[in-house]
């Protein structure tokens, strides 16, 4: 066999033999990397033994690199990125989690990052160094390519979280007349192609796209077939500006591999590939969670004086809404002192009130988000939260009631509970339905603000058990 | 130009000129289906006008057509079917809603479905059919051509969401001493391709892979190329029995386009494609907050019913830790009464402590799913916690005393509140960390039982602030 020329070589991957030695360091239940592999590593760098380190460290994935920088604790990052410089690569900084990584970047010097950035494709690049302060980010740009430089500054240009910054500007693009042929020639002959993709993309005299090629479509077809006559012609267009969540539900919706990105002239100027959307796609609908929960965007890599003020910020938030709960109970602080028993019964009506508004919110947030909920469906929703609700508050409201009955032999607390619980369920599953759809449609993110108002709901409302208990004259 | 021989023919994509159309039905910001649109195919029906029910729908792309089905009233869909059948192709099936598609299937003939089901591949094929009941699924089964219906059956004899029910048997996989030559006339002379693929697997004479071949390496390579020497030898090889939520953090971790399957023997049987995979992602990581707050999978098409028993029977869980929480304030009933102040500053303490717990009860579950928190770092995981839960607790604990001071003018009054304060934020915190990794441990899904379990420990807890009262003699 002949010797392969040189682009032939960049082709193969390095990573070639690694596989079994790779598998060792890993537990193969969870693939993650093994506690004590992580202790051997550490060790290493507490004896300084840098080609110790370098030996283990060497033949693990690049994302399991990434993994490694995670796991070990903090004091050794630093230590660690010197040991191992040259396996460094742009794979392991692009898997890396985003706080680790930023940490990382301020361990190196600019033209290290700069070196870094320059083989990373635009988008893996710009999420290095998008999240530098000015002054370190002008420092990296400066070492940078200028050609590097161009495409990443007007890649920062776009808005934080849009297509414009997710988007590859490595693809491939060919016009239309051509053939099958013309186009595999033109792949072979062209040296600087982007190291994956999974389509082309068709374009007209305008740079317009007007369709798109898979490769298998390309490999099985013969070569004098028009390309006009093979492409897809139905594609799915990202506008630079949209947003990541919308590209991600796109790429879900319509089951993409890649897809073009357009400027608002209608320009091709770049692609999206599903690999850098499935990241995405995970932390989008993980975060719905984390905001309802008040956690912020919950990242354990997160430096611990920033989750705290996170954090701390939601319960204090959280703290008038007891407040106000708490000055409802104050109201009927004089019923309380001649029933103590509702002080007994208080938290079974509002647990009771503040799960189900929780489970309802939940499921609300989840469909907006998922493009789910609509419109269309928004009155249907409400009816079908209505039911949940009523059958919800009567099924455990008498049960509750029975119990109450069993223990307290009093007709009327017994007819009260299940009031204020038949209420309060209605007032929670509303609550947790309308809230979020209302601040949906005032362009307010439903997951970020809709505990705080429905709790106050549930928990001001609950306690109005205690008035209800007054209008019975229960004393 | 020459006429197009038939297998280049059925490359063509069919919706070809759609384009136009399909996006005047659809709202431009959110990529759904307008209701105005909606209320035209519902308008129809009623009209029973079945040709102009088919001329609304057919430019729609069949992903849209599946959101009809499921944004329009449920007693129009029977119908709406009737009306579209050679519309309701297999990529519309496989976009729909699990409820809403189960619900039409069973509208369907067993002939009809084993017709549908014959279109489809394998695994969308499986997901049609592997929710009907015994009965039909065999009807239909019966329908269906012999090596069909033996693909299928073969996927259904794996586990529920695993691997071997989500891959694809259609794949290319070619022995290992091929050229590039030999693979890309392979490829134009083979008649039964699978519609998409990304990557071929290159297989020893065992047929266990050895190697993948992206087509885009295909392409630029020189015909005369020994497969071996492009192919990545370091492959991400799929048990046939992984859970589905392992295989697409595996995808998601080295950024998989394909994945070979394969079976105990070591032999490829399938491959996995990220179309797939992306629907498993957004779903397992919604799913955790759904599952938290106790809602089920949370699908707004549930049944009613349904939806009313999962969500109800939580209730009653809940219930029972409201219970709990409850008689602990009724050990308390006597200081309540000598100081019904008391009742009014309950729901501060238990507010904050639900809601620090909630925070970090969600953190804690999604490091889990998303293997961030492994054996590596649980200990600093649950430091980490503990600190945020003592500066939280003393911040906002200082904060209510004083209110408390300024309010009632007590000093050991609102040094209770401090003190109830301080320790229940660490009970929260750490309950909230510590649940979830005890439960995983135990290999118990902590997104579905961690609520029950840290809620009784912050309730319970929160109200022995009562019995700090007590102590103190405050009456």
């Amino acid at each position: 066999m002949e010797p392969l020329d040189d682009h032939v070589r960049d082709l193969i991957p390095l990573a070639a033999d690694a596989g079994e030695e790779h598998h060792e360091r890993l537990d193969d239940e969870s693939n993650t990397l093994k506690p004590s592999f992580i202790r051997q590593v550490a060790e290493a760098l507490d004896h300084h033994e840098t080609d110790r380190v370098y030996a283990l460290v060497e033949p693990l994935h690049p994302a399991d690199i990434a993994d490694l920088f995670e796991l070990i604790e903090p004091d050794y990052r630093a230590e660690l990125a010197r040991a191992i410089t040259d396996l460094l690569g742009s794979d392991v900084m692009a898997e890396m989690n985003d706080w680790v990584r930023d940490d990382l970047v301020e361990e190196l010097d600019p033209d290290e990052v700069a070196e870094l950035a320059e083989q990373m494709e635009t988008d893996d690049a710009v999420a290095l160094i998008e999240d530098l302060d000015a002054k370190d980010r002008a420092a990296v740009l400066a070492e940078m390519e200028p050609t590097e430089r161009a495409a990443i500054e007007s890649a920062l240009a776009h808005p934080h979280e849009s297509a414009g910054r997710l988007m590859s500007r490595e693809f491939i693009s060919v016009p239309e007349h051509w053939t099958v042929g013309e186009l595999t020639d033109y792949l072979g002959r062209k040296s600087d192609l982007p190291t994956e993709f999974w389509e082309v993309f068709i374009v007209d005299e305008r740079h317009h796209p007007v369709g798109t090629c898979a490769l298998s479509w390309i490999l099985r077809t013969p070569r004098n077939v028009a390309l006009s006559d093979v492409m897809k012609r139905d594609q799915t267009l990202i506008p630079v500006t949209m947003d990541q969540e919308e590209v991600a539900l796109r790429f879900q919706k319509y089951a993409l591999i890649s897809a073009a990105v357009v400027d608002p002239a209608g320009r091709l100027v770049g692609q999206i590939t599903v690999d850098d959307v499935v990241h995405i796609i995970q932390e989008e609908a993980g975060e719905d969670a984390l905001l309802l929960s008040g956690a912020g965007d919950g990242d354990i890599n997160e430096p611990l004086p920033r989750t705290i003020r996170t954090r701390m910020l939601w319960l204090f938030v959280n703290l008038g809404t007891a407040i106000l709960a708490s000055s409802v109970v104050a109201l009927f602080e004089g019923t309380i002192a001649r029933l103590v028993t509702l002080a007994v019964l208080m938290p079974i009506v509002t647990g009771m009130g503040g799960n189900a508004a929780t489970q309802t919110m939940t499921v609300t947030v989840r469909a907006l988000a998922t493009n789910q909920l609509t419109s269309s469906n928004t009155w249907r929703m409400i009816v079908r939260e209505w039911w949940i609700a009523s059958a919800n508050g009567l099924g455990l409201g008498a049960l509750m009631a029975l119990g109450c009955q069993l223990v307290y032999h009093d007709w009327w607390l017994s007819f009260v509970l299940l009031l204020a619980m038949v209420l309060n369920s209605l007032n929670a599953g509303l609550s947790g339905v309308l809230i979020p759809i209302v601040l949906d449609r005032l362009r307010i993110d439903p997951a970020v603000t809709s505990t705080v108002f429905v709790t106050t709901m549930t928990d001001t409302f609950g306690f109005f058990f205690l008035g209800l208990a007054e209008l019975f004259a229960l004393h």
